[in-house]
């Protein structure tokens, strides 16, 4: 008996329908099956895109490598002790909002957003980024506007897209339905990560603001807009409040992407290399404001935060007022407009704040940590609850 | 309004149950559910057993730390030029099959071997492991079952699980279902990278057994099952020829996890840092000998395989026989036996298959690269097929 296998068999693509459980590495090349061909392609261009000079190309790869230039200057610098940083995240149940709305690059945004700001709360540089996709059937427009997101997030975020697995799983998936998952790896020297033994009584806590909603909480917005009858065409007037977009639907408020703050927060700390003037940071998910700033927090503070500092976008109001959900309770699942928070030196905090100005955030000062027992207390100054 | 949050708020399974898509980092403490305490604790525990001292324990964390030991000896040695190798992969329907048995931890063993098999045929090292586990709703057995194999598999491969994700999504998974992808990290010096430029006219192919099916072809295997009637708790004698397991059960023969071939691959590959004896290796997962292999091979050789150099294990035969399989169809979604294969230099293939047979592994020479057009081609030397 002979077997001849060609390049064309390459890809496990080429694995026969009879067994469902086909997966592409998307380093493979030469599947056997056009509409996979083209999505190969158009996703080989997409990661290209995220690829520096340290992204080594290795055709019929089984991993995906990536090279750290010790020799060279990395970043503009050499680490004298070099600590890898990883970190893993999901998009959620915002993924069956996706499926339910037929728009797949937005989530794979988030899918990078999760991840990347994770690990800069510890003071990493992002690197490199693999993706994970699971699907009941492979569509190739499916998974090439997912990957188009995957690497716009990638190319935000600085960090090269070097690989990822998509999953054809019939039996676990039901038809049109997708999971998402990302890997993230960054570098930070180690005497300057962060670390919450940092963070002292006089801190001032600044917040960054959120694009929206970002990726937690769906399946509670997904059940308030399901009670209330409505339909994520809809164009609600109390949401479109730029007046360049008066036509944005609820669905398109609801997947707006998580904000990236990759670049600022790398910035700030490059721009800062002898002082530690950042004492902690905190990405802003599932728990919310008092369920993530604790997070940066020693046993013996707390940390305050005004909540007439800020207002939230007007898709909190609009949920909560829907659902009838407690105001705390928002608070808990919800970012309520603010995704990303850093504790600061107080001497420093004006000029921090003005520096993430300057690099497209909006920085606003929260409150302050003092002395307690590593809790977060969410004060009203001047309106009444 | 004031809004407390207690250290118990710390992980996003407080979120309340009215919003389904909570989420649990390991590296997170402090759940307030007790059964969730008990899971975080006995997960922790077994990725603790993983941790070498390059680990860096940061509580509360939002992402995880590896140091890469610069200044120190790195694995003995320092590198020139560390290139990071990553992958990701799943497990594929072989969870539909734990899920079915209720039995987690083999599949956890599975996800890990499925990310290092690819990371070694790059000549890397794996340093560090993460995971993502999709449920529909969290069970603290399940998800420590899951990690169990998980952690089993890291000290198995010798790398650090460092942390993971754990995503409850009851809208995208039905009851009992997870879906599990891996994530692993290596290092490699630069010039000692694996690159198919290498293979040359001449060289040894020597395979390495398998331990059964792997994670490959699971929905072809269950479909198979299904077609016969047959129940997974069957006894099927003609499949435990082994006298030590006369008792095991169909559905624990298709389970048995796949192979983790680093540690003697990392040996065998520091044995000989001065000479380049080996030249291409190939991970055997969906695409078999056929479609792997290949992937070794620049486009001016083929590989030939001799069929009769080994006999698959009995579950193939029992299988193909069941489904009425193709004796091709079998080689190109299977890996008939032959989990991993290395292309060698003929002068050092004896001596390297000694080494591999001294670390466990039973090495098969199974053929010999000549001149082609990057094929492989599977011939059956003394055996009518």
């Amino acid at each position: 008996m002979t077997t001849d296998a060609t390049a064309s068999d390459k890809s496990a693509q080429s694995t026969p329908p009879s067994d469902g459980s086909s997966a592409l590495t998307y380093a493979d090349s030469g599947v056997d099956i056009e509409a996979g061909d083209r999505m190969v392609g158009m996703i080989q261009q997409m990661m290209r895109r995220t690829h520096g000079p340290r992204v080594i190309d290795i055709p019929g790869g089984f991993a995906n490598m990536f090279r750290l230039d010790y020799n060279e200057k990395l970043f503009r610098r050499n680490f004298k002790d070099p600590v890898l940083v990883a970190c893993t995240d999901g998009v959620g149940t915002k993924v069956k909002l996706a499926i339910d709305m037929q728009v797949y690059d937005t989530v794979g945004i988030d899918c990078v957003a999760m991840s990347v700001n994770d690990l800069i709360v510890q003071g990493a540089d992002p690197l490199m980024f693999l993706d994970y996709i699971a699907v009941n059937k492979l569509d190739p427009k499916m998974a090439a506007d997912l990957v188009k997101g995957i690497a716009a997030g990638c190319e935000t975020a600085g960090c090269a897209l070097i690989g990822g697995e998509t999953a054809e799983m019939s039996d676990l998936y039901k038809p049109g339905d997708f999971d998402l998952a990302g890997f993230c790896v960054g570098v930070v020297e180690l005497e300057r990560a962060i670390d919450p033994s940092r963070v002292e009584v006089g801190d001032i806590i600044i917040g960054l603001t959120s694009d929206g909603l970002h990726s937690n909480g769906f399946s509670l917005v997904r059940k308030i807009i399901e009670n209330a009858n409505l339909n994520l065409n809809d164009v609600v007037d109390e949401l479109n409040t730029d007046s360049k977009a008066k036509d944005k639907t609820l669905g398109e408020h609801l997947l707006t992407p998580t904000r990236i703050y990759t670049k600022p927060i790398v910035h700030l700390l490059r721009q800062y290399t002898v002082k530690k003037v950042v004492s902690g940071m905190a990405h802003i998910t599932g728990g919310g404001l008092p369920g993530n700033v604790n997070r940066a927090l020693s046993n013996d503070m707390d940390a305050v935060i005004d909540l007439s500092a800020w207002k939230p976008q007007p898709i909190f109001d609009y949920l909560q007022s829907l659902g009838g959900i407690d105001r705390d309770e928002m608070f808990r699942v919800f970012n309520m407009g603010i995704g990303y928070v850093l504790i600061v030196r107080p001497t420093f905090a004006n000029s921090i704040m003005n520096h993430l100005n300057k690099d497209g955030e909006q920085a606003i000062e929260l409150g302050r940590i003092v002395k307690g027992s590593g809790n977060v207390h969410l004060e009203q100054s001047n309106v009444p609850s």
